[in-house]
């Protein structure tokens, strides 16, 4: 069952399953079509006076459509016992898989946003885009950009404001 | 004592302080001088494979052009007991005062950056520049905007790659 929490207490959780696996982006369309695709590079803290998580996703994703059209996702944080599915959703594009279908995940209703949350993850949380930035790729470090950007598909940096945060009771 | 830590060994300090009362910035220039700045608006996870600090800072600061000249910076965790200090740090220029001689902060030498750590932190990042980024206006929305960006003086957000991560012993 989910429930309600303050963020310091899934802080931990969320940062070593971000370095360990990497975290679940979910997202629903407004033709209803559901989406999550693991995200390995986000940041968490607080900007614009707000508690913000920002996740970094690249345009030629199916998880970049449904967020540049609804504003909104959620992040889930994934247990070792997932790990699996985290892989798989890293691998493959929504655009030619219905991962939910194929894998078995489970989701439900998010409380304060539209996207759903996935049920077998242990943290959760909702978050409205408040700013969009760019990587511009002059001005990243030379290894860098050889080494992340090869293909020139720089990403664009989603800001959101974390509406609600939820744990697995 | 300062000795280098894990990460995950000063994350909740860390967080905590930011939403309390936000983190110091310290850099020094290449003619020595050293300066400290108070940030509201930083975040912390990973980026670019690396674990990364991203600060806001407002080009018109003297930090701001420290980093620039520098492409590195130290995040410094105060805890409750320096509280003047960290307001002090907030609302006044280092281009007009030495922050540290006036309210005598003591500095000590960072370990992989040329960047002062402060003595009286619990916590200290040492970040050398891995990518600046731009809060671009247009993208932000109206309310947003009006609240934090009136004076258009729109932040430049420093991606810093965490070098050593250090805390009090």
């Amino acid at each position: 069952m989910k429930v309600q929490c303050n963020r310091e207490e899934v802080l931990e959780t969320t940062y070593s399953a971000l370095f360990d696996m990497g975290l679940l982006i979910s997202s629903r369309g407004s033709d209803g079509r559901v989406n999550a695709m693991t995200v390995g590079w986000a940041l968490i803290g607080k900007a614009w006076s707000y508690p913000v998580l920002m996740v970094a996703v690249r345009p030629t994703t199916y998880t970049h459509e449904l967020i540049e059209e609804t504003n909104e996702f959620t992040v889930n944080v994934p247990s070792d016992d997932i790990r699996e599915i985290v892989d798989y959703c890293g691998k493959v594009s929504g655009r030619n898989y219905d991962k939910f279908k194929e894998k078995n995940i489970a989701i439900e209703n998010g409380v304060n946003v539209n996207s759903p949350i996935i049920s077998d993850c242990v943290a959760h949380y909702e978050c409205k885009v408040l700013l969009k930035s760019k990587v511009i790729p002059e001005l990243l470090p030379q290894e860098t950009r050889e080494k992340h950007f090869y293909s020139k598909n720089y990403h664009t940096l989603f800001f959101g404001k974390i509406l609600t945060t939820l744990k697995e009771q």
